[in-house]
């Protein structure tokens, strides 16, 4: 047995990940620790899928609905999506097999801004939550969880399930211990909230550990899994180019008085083009930065590093093998500059307008309109979801979106003359980006925004179709704010759905 | 001269309105208050409009840019609008000849959530603001601002503009004194913000006065004009069903333990509807409620009387005529339970989300996945604008619209298959009301939705053809999470563009 059981009481529950699957019932609805592939359990999810196909080749109807803090792993969403044997999954996923699952309408997916998961699960909207299973690095003497790699929803899931099943993991560094800040009054529900008490990015708010009801605890796993974690790309020049526009922007902010020297706290997406701003940002003239964003991937460790980042707040890591054996190696080092904080709080809308976050995320399509689509393939297909794009981008300082102005090797313009799905309305984005270069939409009317859109974004292939859909569209339009021809605004998605290309 | 200016040295300002708008020049940017119809200008803008008239008859161009709190009068938006010299119109309005320039494409309109106004506006995103002109109740001894019966962006546009011209309105209560908070640090721009201090609806934070630099007024205006009001509609049927449906809801919500006694603080548009709701709730089985919301019309007033609403918080009033003389008559009796702020506070996402506020507004149309459309007809023509729908609908607890199920006597299903503009998306609505009945779509998935807002908002008429295009759809989709057919989506906007209706 690992030495990471401090209590005693709780040492006597450490069981086999079978012994703990085989609790569950059918019908359960059960939260997991996981956001972004960091702190998922690693074992239980693989018995359970188990314990689920034996049911199912018994004849029985076996079914769990499953929540988590955001995205995990094959070994969870992907084990169990592959039984078959999942109902609702909330409240953002991003694994092929469980998307498979939600588009052949068999798992029920809710796509939930982030920030609304815990009062949703407190109020009881997805009735009772009967289990917790959630990844700890160790548990102290006096029975306090230390969190691992990521925070996501597991204060919220080990307050309110009826049953505890918790994964010790040695992977973990013990050294994680004091950079979380768990902040307990977050989980008020209204008339009973407080102000959050946070006005710069590095204030710590709450405690370092998890309080937990040891008589909830039914079973203790132990393992020494990674996790999951994304191999590093090297930096294409479409990512390169967009976060040289973006950084560009951020000094033209600066030098007009608009924005302060040390910008405003910066909240990126994961992926490649927000590893090439974090590599822009450290060889950039900017010092003394700050970040309130949802996820830490590497590099934003790199930006720490510089020292031109003085404090990264998340909810979780998305890191590399090589940098999350790093961080495991060197918490002690980053325990002063990392914050990992409930996503109720990483991703809350009052810290977010408050501290005037620069939100900067990715998006499947957007329109010469302003509008922008995170979350549909030609309208009717999930991808991964929305996760907290919404909670930052609504409510930011800055709202800008990039992305490469072409997907499928250029059969696709990820510039339309109507997106098929809005996640962001032309009310809430600010600035579009692509590697041809920045639409700044602040101050334009719709239609001023589509000459600046195609002009400055578009692929240069598809500038001239889009042009003629706007004189079209001005020709038969009902009125000239935002001028649209219905008949054809959708026919870009049409002609790739019947032909594999959105082009001519 | 009135007795309503007190202030000596502001005393030798007063002008007629000709004088003060011949300081106007070509091209100014102007910040007028006004919001919903109450405290706007009554007498610069027609003098204003005459200038650009006698510019545009001499052959000069002459342009300006119109900067409100939300939309005004005809004496106000209709007057500039009608001279063809509007450049810029934001962040609201819902005049016919306004309405009418935005959609011929002359004046180009920003559509701007109300709570970023003020920051859009500190920050130079509209360049220098040349003028502001305010209506003001009375101007004390030591020359501070007694607000009149909008507050709006007053604080903003007499903080930041160069010049200044009050209309000291007779008309207006002096008993308003008291009635307002105006909270000034909420104009700090971030890093400088602060947390909001309210955790009640009822909580005051600011000053009963505006500040003001005497050196920037270069014109005081007497007048003794009523605001614009709107006459009161007798409650119709299907308004009164809604009503019925809302108040079922929150009578459950109760009862499963999921809202307090009292409810959480109230927000609702204006309106019919939201007369209807008020109305119900008068003679409901609820006490000690709350409103925080933007607008105080009849009904609030109504209920304010009841002592079942136990305050009123809110940016401007909307009232009947004769709701607005027993307003200025019993200002002095109201004004403990009712609070005039600024719309930066009153819309504030912090606020919205801290007090878990219930919003319930309105819409043109909304679709069979949960999108609500508030702004645009066919996709292309302005109504009027997103106004603070937003504000409140995505940072609320429950985000509750309301309509009629058709319109157009019946040509028009306000549920469609997809919606053709988007300003509240899916993740982003709880529920939808109509005549018809409830959808409650929390906790469902998009194909699940579809079945519940057909089955219970939707028009009969509209339900089976709605029900073939379910089919259609999840005949023709490349996934089921949200089952779309894209080449008819937008069939019926294209065919009532055609036909004059929506019906095969």
């Amino acid at each position: 047995m690992s030495g990471r059981i401090r209590n005693e009481s709780l040492r006597s529950k450490v069981m086999t990940a079978g012994e703990a699957a085989a609790l569950v019932q059918d019908g359960w609805t059960i939260g997991f620790s996981g956001f972004t592939g960091a702190g998922y359990p690693k074992e239980f999810p693989g018995a359970l899928a188990a314990r689920i196909n034996a049911a199912h080749d018994a004849g029985e109807p076996f079914r769990v609905n499953v929540l988590t803090g955001a995205s995990t792993a094959p070994e969870l969403d992907g084990a169990l999506a592959r039984t078959g044997g999942v109902g609702i999954r909330a409240p953002y996923q991003s694994d092929p097999d469980m998307r498979s699952a939600i588009n052949a309408g068999d798992a029920d997916y809710l796509d939930i801004h982030l920030s609304h998961m815990g009062q949703q699960v407190r109020r009881g909207y997805f009735g009772r939550l009967n289990l917790a299973v959630v990844e700890v690095t160790a548990i102290t003497e006096d029975g306090k969880l230390v969190p691992s790699s990521s925070v996501g929803m597991n204060r919220t899931y080990l307050d309110e399930a009826d049953f505890i099943v918790l994964e010790v993991n040695e992977w973990q560094s013990e050294e994680l211990l004091g950079m979380h800040d768990i902040f307990y009054d977050v989980g008020n529900l209204p008339p009973h909230r407080v102000p959050l008490p946070i006005r710069t990015a590095s204030d710590r708010i709450g405690q370092p550990v998890f309080d937990v009801d040891p008589a909830k605890v039914v079973g203790i796993i132990e393992t020494n899994s990674a996790d999951r974690n994304t191999p590093f790309k090297p930096l294409d020049d479409d990512s390169k180019a967009i976060a040289g526009y973006l950084l560009e922007f951020l000094g033209d902010e600066v030098r007009k008085g608009r924005l302060p020297e040390n910008l405003l706290p910066l909240q990126s997406g994961v992926g490649n083009i927000a590893n090439a701003v974090l590599a822009g940002l450290a060889e950039g003239p900017f010092e003394n930065l700050t970040s309130y964003t949802e996820v830490i991937q590497d590099g934003m460790v790199d930006l720490l590093d510089t020292g031109k980042l003085t404090v990264a707040s998340a909810t979780a890591f998305s890191l590399s093998p090589e940098y999350a054996e790093r961080m495991n190696r060197e918490a002690a080092d980053y325990r002063s500059k990392i914050i990992l904080r409930p996503q109720d709080v990483s991703n809350n809308p009052e810290a977010v307008r408050r501290l005037g976050v620069i939100a900067c995320n990715g998006l499947i399509e957007a329109d010469i309109y302003g509008n922008v689509n995170s979350t549909h393939i030609m309208g009717s297909r999930m991808q991964n979801g929305i996760g907290g794009s919404a909670d930052f981008a609504r409510n930011a300082y800055h709202s800008i979106f990039v992305t490469p102005s072409t997907a499928k090797r250029g059969a696709i313009s990820c510039i339309v003359p109507m997106v098929s799905h809005v996640d962001h309305s032309e009310h809430s984005t600010s600035m579009f980006i692509t590697e041809h270069g920045i639409a700044d939409l602040r101050g334009l009317s719709p239609r001023k925004r589509s000459k600046v859109i195609i002009d400055n974004c578009a692929h240069p292939d598809f500038r001239e179709p889009l042009r003629e859909y706007v004189k079209l569209a001005e020709k038969k339009a009902n009125g000239m704010h935002t001028p649209h021809d219905l008949a054809s605004a959708l026919g870009w998605h049409v002609r790739f759905l019947e032909t594999g290309t959105m082009r001519p």
